[in-house]
Parts: C-alpha cells; sequence; structure tokens
C-alpha cells in the first residue's frame, strides 16, 4: 500500500486520484463539521462547489451549511461551525454544504474508487477505513487560499500514525508524506497551540472564532467515516 | 523579518521574490557542489538552465559541470558530485554548471534582491547571511521531478533553526516553514538516514552514489555562502 500526500487544493490533479483511496482534510473546518454532522445523525452532507450549485441541489426540507470568507452565507441555515450541526439540528435531514476549499477538494477527488473525509476528529477511524479498502491511498490536504494550511497537514501526519499503527509496520510513503508524519510527531504534545498559530488559526481567532478551533482539534472523538457515495458523503 | 518557504520550484513565481533574499536549496546536490566549489576556490559558478546554453556562456580556460538524469553529460569536465570539486580541479577557474532542478530554481529567483545558495554544508553561514540583509526572505526548496523532496525540506528546516539561533528569538514563518522546521526537529539526529529513505536518496543510492549523499549530508562544514552577482555565484 502506496501513500502520497498532497499539500493543497491546487496542487491535485483529477488523474492522481485513479483507482486510489482518496482521503480529503480541511481539518478547519470543513470535514470537521462533515464528520460532526454525520455523527449527530445527519443523512448525508451533499458538497456543492458554488452557492448557486448548493441552491439548485437542495430539495425540500434539506438544509443549506457553509461559508465564504470564514461567515454563513446569506440566506443559509448554517454556517461551517461544528457546533452547529447539532443532533437537534441535523439528525434525520440532508445537508447541503459548500465551502471554500473543502468540498472544492472533495470534487476534485471524484474519480478515486472511494472517497473519505478525514479529521482530527475521526482519524484514527479514517486511517482503519482507508487500510481496510486495500487501494493506494492519495491524502489531500485542502489547504487555504490556494497554499499549505499547517493544520491540514498535522492531520495527515495524524492520519499515517494511525495508519502505521493500524499496519503493523512502515508505510510506503512519498517524501511529502514522510515530512507531515514527522512534523505531526514534533507538534503532537502541542497540536491546538500549532493550529492556532497557523495562518486559518489566525484569521479565525481574529473572526472569534476560538470555539472553532478547539472544536476541530480533539483527537479521535468519533468513529463515523463520511463517505462518497454517488454525490452524497453518507456514515462509511 | 518574514520568511516563507516554497515547496518545490515548480510552486515558484518570479514575482514571490521581489524585494527578498531568496535562499535556493538543491541540498542533493546542486547547491552542496556549489559550496563546494566556491570552499575549494573557485571563482565563480555561472548557473545555466539547459546544455546548450552552459556550452555557450563557456569561455577558454571555463569548466564545464553538471548533469542529467544523475549522471555527467558527454563532453563536460565535471560531473554534479561535490567530491569532483577538489581545489586542485577548481582553484581560479570558472565553473558553468548546469542540473535538471538547482540551476532552474536559481534562475526562477533572479528578480531577488538578493540570492544566496544553501545546503547542509553551509546552513549556519547561509541563515546569517540571510539575517544579516534585513529583508524578508523566500527559501526555495528546488525539489526533484516537479515535486517536493525531503531533503530539501529538511535543509530548510536547519536553516530556518540556525536563523532562529541568529535572530534570538522566533520567526514571523508562514505554515509551511513552520511544518518543515517541525520536521527537520523530529529528524535531526536522523538526517542521513532520512535523506536516504528519500525519493532522491532511493535515486542516487541505485546509481552507486552513496559517497554523495554522505558528502552532502554533512551539517556546516563550510562557512562560504555562494551568492549571485549578476549571472555569477561568488563567495559572499
Amino acid at each position: 500500500m502506496q501513500v502520497q500526500v498532497i499539500s493543497s487544493v491546487n496542487e491535485a490533479s483529477t488523474a492522481r486520484f485513479h483507482h486510489k483511496t482518496a482521503v480529503i482534510i480541511d481539518a478547519l473546518r470543513a470535514t470537521s463539521t462533515i464528520v460532526t454532522a454525520i455523527a449527530a445523525g445527519a443523512l448525508c452532507v451533499i458538497p456543492a462547489e458554488t452557492v448557486m450549485e448548493a441552491r439548485a441541489l437542495q430539495r425540500p426540507g434539506d438544509l443549506l451549511g457553509g461559508e465564504r470568507f470564514c461567515r454563513r452565507i446569506a440566506g443559509f441555515d448554517l454556517g461551517n461551525s461544528p457546533e452547529e450541526y447539532t443532533e437537534q439540528a441535523v439528525a434525520g435531514k440532508r445537508i447541503v454544504l459548500t465551502t471554500t476549499n473543502g468540498t472544492r477538494a472533495i470534487h476534485k477527488a471524484m474519480r478515486a474508487d472511494y472517497v473519505l473525509t478525514a479529521s482530527f476528529l475521526n482519524a484514527d477511524a479514517c486511517a482503519r477505513a482507508a487500510v481496510d479498502l486495500r487501494r493506494d491511498v492519495v491524502i489531500l490536504c485542502a489547504g487555504s487560499h490556494d497554499e499549505f494550511a499547517i493544520e491540514d497537514g498535522l492531520c495527515a501526519g495524524l492520519v499515517l500514525d494511525r495508519m502505521h499503527a493500524a499496519l503493523g509496520g512502515p508505510i510506503d510513503m512519498d517524501d511529502f508524506g514522510t515530512a507531515m508524519l514527522a512534523m505531526y510527531k514534533d507538534r503532537s504534545a502541542r497540536l491546538k497551540e500549532t493550529i492556532m498559530n497557523g495562518s486559518s488559526g489566525k484569521r479565525l481567532l481574529k473572526l472569534g472564532m476560538k470555539r472553532d478551533i478547539e472544536a476541530c482539534s480533539a483527537v479521535d472523538v468519533y468513529r463515523e467515516v463520511p463517505r462518497l457515495n454517488g454525490d452524497q458523503l453518507t456514515r462509511g
């Protein structure tokens, strides 16, 4: 099993996902929000690339969620904070979600055999699911503003660490994967601090969204692995 | 002083270097070879992007050096192994050098106010020179085959570590810089092993060039900082 890690969504070409398992990471906040929604009992999350597409996909009873410039989109039911996706709000509902980077990353990977979404919240479960699927793996760090984002790299390192444990031996990784695993190991005791000092972390702090960072940086809270079926992310 | 780190040469746009100090890293092997040549008394190293350009730049008495597919170019005086660049071979000579990634990276950065070349061999000296130049810094990891190469990332982390020491305090880095510094810290006791397990390292091992990896992974051996003056790299 070979594992490649891609540093940001604009580095990803769709061809790289053929016959692979894709693991999509946008830890602040899309993939954290998605797993929180699924764990809270949402029927599915439908990723949409644009606001217009999200509105077009909405059927009666569906919730619209997402952000632009980190804020809830006008007229949408929900933003992109995991905390909003409570059982009360989302259980039994379909959610159409559009975010700046995360949903774009999921669309990039659609040609993969399997598409899983990972975050700190479900890293171990996602790593084990990826190992069980017995395909080569491409981990796509969504990044931010077309650049590498440290929280996504740390989460990739965490997933690699958990895959290593699940496989019971070293993983055949590319150089970027080796770097992310080493980086995670250096920072594992200071994850939240490192995330808050990153550029996305600073941006959210400035907007008063510290609680989102805290909610997104908890490790292995959920066993759910949202997985793409057609155009819907469902409980894996 | 802000520091950005670019993961590979195809990520680098010339605009990012304006008014900055560029630090170019191609640890296996171009920037290691360049500092070895300058330390051995070469007058200058002239980076050329193509074999044809190298031949055109050669004046009587100049040496031609470089590689394609890791091997010495037919008809050239020298390859891209630091060991070839002895005092006996290069002292008092101008060297025209063309390599697959390193010389391309130097050309990308030509609009910077200053262009320095760094390797494990002269990381501390280069870090101090960059700090003394009092510009924002862009560290460009050349990479290999248009991908991130772990040895260049490790060397970037080492340079950041040394800049931190020279500044006597934390550096204002982008997320990729933070990642490379953390990765270096995790791996600093196993540098050579990590480099040999990387994709460039494996390629050189397969070609029987283990001694090159050993020569290139020694830390802080030289105080020379080859620096671009016009089209020539000279003792800084």
